[in-house]
């Protein structure tokens, strides 16, 4: 059976966050965090097709990248505040087709190590305002997530044995 | 009489802001937030020596600086999402002094302007948690806050003239 994913939002808060267990090493689903090829074949809902502009995984680097679905492009847009193999990953988050720009993300990803070359991924976004949380979790988000974990569980169990021989980082 | 800090930090709160009225127009005030040589001069309380090792005030730029007493260093550093002249500068900081990293803030910092060539300053930051929030407002910032703005006041008194006349950005 396929592991969970949870989207915690407590009421009134300006954060959620994601939890995530996967049957992979940590070094791989750290990976696949930050290696280019790989992020953008799992991210995102299954109906949107994801094409990266640019991606700068290492402190002070930025990210860009454009989820489509039927003419509709959705671009997004980051910054790198840290990227520590295999632990977290720390930068920011905007999605640009809000009315107006600067509802900015923080956004820090966990990578847990568990027993059995298992691994639990926690994410904590945190946003300027309850309102800004709220509007993300109503936008379908967890939905999203949740797809996309599903596919990255199928790509590693694809390419697993072959990418673990890679050395971290 | 000199305009008042107010830092404004409700119970409870992953966040707190910072606001701050000058006499001074809002290109001047923004310019200083983005000037190497302007901002070295006024950010901080009164007893720290300032010295900015990195500097990149653009979106996808990051910055670095030294805060020194008494012989004891204290490091910022941080990565600019946004710098959009002369409204608003939004970006991540770091202390790298705390017993542990990833304690990231998400900063944002609004320039509004008011009528008789006046601004209002209202700066935004967003903690991961109240812990982070409260550890911040008990470490003494508010007069760092306000000292440091009121050597902007007279930094800016001595070279206003001069300095609008320098374009914007």
């Amino acid at each position: 059976m396929a592991n969970k994913t949870e989207v915690i939002a407590e009421p009134g808060k300006q954060e959620l966050f994601i939890k995530r267990e996967f049957d992979f090493p940590r070094d791989l689903v750290f990976r696949a965090h930050i290696d280019r090829d790989i992020y953008q074949k799992w991210v995102g809902p299954n109906d949107l097709k994801m094409t990266i502009d640019r991606w700068e995984p290492h402190a002070g680097g930025s990210f860009n990248f454009t989820h489509e679905r039927g003419g509709h492009k959705y671009n997004f847009f980051g910054v790198y505040h840290e990227v520590l193999a295999p632990e977290r990953i720390v930068g920011t988050f905007e999605f640009d087709g809000l009315p107006e720009r600067g509802h900015v993300i923080l956004g820090v990803t966990m990578f847990e190590e568990l027993t059995g070359n298992r691994c639990r991924l926690v994410h904590q976004s945190v946003f300027r305002s309850v309102e800004d949380r709220d509007g993300m979790v109503m936008s379908g988000m967890e939905r999203g997530v949740r797809e996309g974990y599903e596919k990255l569980d199928v790509l590693l169990a694809g390419e697993g044995t072959a990418a673990t021989a890679v050395p971290r980082g």
